[in-house]
């Protein structure tokens, strides 16, 4: 290993207790660090959160490869199930152990030091932007969009953009995400009227309506998938009512359902579909049915092409392992990235990011930095 | 008014705070004037419940007249909200506050009343039971159970029974009920797989299975009613996750429904036919389907004859209204006494009770105790 260390940049990014939205010092190491190798640093702090910008090379017109990640982090969760500390970094048998080694300081740490030799080694004819956020586990309000208003105010700019979070589900290698399918959350709120249940007649049972609406939800075939996207998914998460009278017929219930939608639907389509089918129920059985519908993302895509080849070939050139180009997995920070340019995701296996005891494999955090620096080679080739 | 008056009675019971399971003094009160008119009073206690047994005229094979009730009343509720004193009998323009007032310290007054005023005034040829409860509103598994038990065990008996709840829906006089459609309860958990609800397919959501079981129990007709019975209704009460979490497929759900059936089902048969709907989700969709049911009462009735053509009469001849002869509304323990002899169920107006401010027309209270009186002397004329 030369250069920069990646593990030891990671362990000490895993000691800042960066728990979403706090920033413990994890930045201001990054900071230094980018300083050091001749990056120009700007923070583009907004809602309490500290965002990192980073520029090697001039701007302007010049070619521009940006990475993006994030260092804050989920909560421990259940503190005591953890068998080693959750901000110590420990290393045992080549494995670091601590919140935030997969997901995704290890992410950070391997592009930064990538990008910190090969300026150094080959000083490209280009730039490198890296924007680092505090704000991707949170609420996703005032991080990454933060760092692209931070760009598009002060004539910033990157033409293509990887980001670095875990997305290979068994194997180092095995996973190129080069798009998301789209995420919205409806919550559903029907009002009858109550009454005594030897009596329904007299009341409205809200629940009647709900379980109809969910059913119908739930047995509805979205589509069947697309070129690049798995089915669009709909799930019902939840139908409460909280009535522990067996003889009343209660007034109101709610219940919530989570859709992953993929490019044949957007959050508008889908909204209009789950009014009509609220108003159907509504009509059916007199009831009140309100919605409030929260769209998290819309599905995106960077259509296979010079970008994924660019990094399949790197990943395969660093594994021997030929990457999926796949859409699969819940949102990321890139559904922002892909309003300003193409972007692609390629990080670590994923497998204990949020749980408890999450770790990495050492070498994997070298081997990610190897490909990070390869893509880079390729890119100003 | 002469003899003993019913109002007095029913205020000094209701002064005693005899909120279910507690009694409070309230049977000592009717044993000491039952016994000061010649009746043999007994104790039926059990589990802790007060429950008086009185008899008039010797035991044996006599025509017997048999009345039940019960003293114990539903908790206060918000007692701020009460603009008298709960436990007062305070009367105010005529009508006489507070819990029990209408259910049914005033029946019983009015019973025990009637009862005390004809043996006193014409000596019958005959006897007269009266069974008075602590445990009607509670679990009424020591109540009226245990008072036939009692009387099983001792040689006790009737010919018919009239139960003193409140049974008029609008007006004094307006209904007579001569049975009850029976009750269940079951409690259904479904249990799935849970997930993350980006991938459903590698989940199996409990809830898709629950909606379409509720649905297919809320939309099945039982029946469309029968000759002295209304339709029988099932109410879906409640269906809980508590599930707070949108990306999080829940591993069970539960739901409760309540059933009111009439003589063309048992609770045997309903039972058959939720565990045959619940074996179809549990079928199509590979869930565990468990099922709790609790069978509070079958259906009975006393078919329309002597004892609700005599019960009609004296309402008619007192009141002037001609009494509906239903078997509308809830359980009550004449689904107890039903196993003893026929019964019928005649009342006040019920609309206050279980309410706050309940209340009685003090007038009500002795039109009751003359409509009570009339019917023990058309019985054994
Ligand atoms: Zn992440
Ligand atoms: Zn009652």
């Amino acid at each position: 290993m030369s250069g920069l260390d990646p593990a030891d940049l990671t362990a000490k990014l895993v000691r800042c207790a960066s728990v979403t939205p706090a920033n413990d010092g994890a930045l201001e190491i990054l900071q230094s660090v980018l300083e050091a190798a001749g990056f120009d640093c700007a923070w583009a702090d907004r809602g309490g959160i500290r965002n990192l910008f980073a520029r090697w090379g001039s701007k302007g017109n010049q070619r521009c490869f940006g990475f993006n990640g994030h260092t804050d982090v989920v909560p421990v969760g259940d503190e005591a199930a953890w068998t080693m500390p959750p901000f110590g970094a420990e290393i045992r048998d080549g494995v670091m152990y601590g919140r935030g080694t997969t997901d995704m300081k290890s992410g950070v740490a391997a592009f930064v030091a990538a990008a910190v030799d090969y300026v150094k080694n080959t000083p490209p004819d280009g730039a490198i932007v890296i924007a680092i956020t505090g704000d991707e586990e949170g609420e996703s309000v005032d991080g990454t969009t933060a760092l692209l208003d931070y760009m598009a105010e002060n004539g910033e700019r990157m033409d293509v953009c990887l980001v670095g979070e875990p997305t290979c589900p068994e194997n180092m290698g095995d996973m190129i995400k080069i798009g998301r399918r789209g995420s919205m959350n409806a919550h559903f709120r029907v009002v009858g009227k109550q009454g005594h249940s030897a009596y329904p007649h007299r009341a409205n049972n809200p629940l009647n309506a709900m379980v109809r609406l969910m059913d119908r939800l739930a047995s509805h075939e979205l589509d069947q998938g697309t070129a690049h996207f798995d089915a669009s998914t709909l799930a019902v998460v939840t139908v409460d009512t909280g009535n522990a009278a067996t003889n009343v017929i209660p007034a109101a219930c709610t219940a919530a359902v989570n859709i992953r939608f993929n490019d044949t639907h957007s959050g508008a389509s889908l909204s209009a579909w789950l009014e009509e089918e609220a108003a159907k129920v509504r009509k059916a059985f007199g009831v009140e049915v309100s919605l409030k519908i929260k769209i998290s993302g819309e599905s995106f895509i960077t259509p296979p092409g010079a970008l994924s080849d660019l990094v399949s070939r790197a990943v395969e050139a660093e594994t021997g392992v030929t990457p999926q180009l796949s859409t699969t997995g819940g949102t990321s920070d890139a559904r922002f990235v892909k309003a300003h340019c193409p972007v692609v995701e390629f990080g670590l296996v994923g497998q204990s990011m949020h749980q408890v005891d999450e770790h990495v494999r050492v070498e994997h955090i070298h081997q990610l930095k190897a490909i990070y620096g390869r893509i880079l080679k390729d890119y100003f080739a």
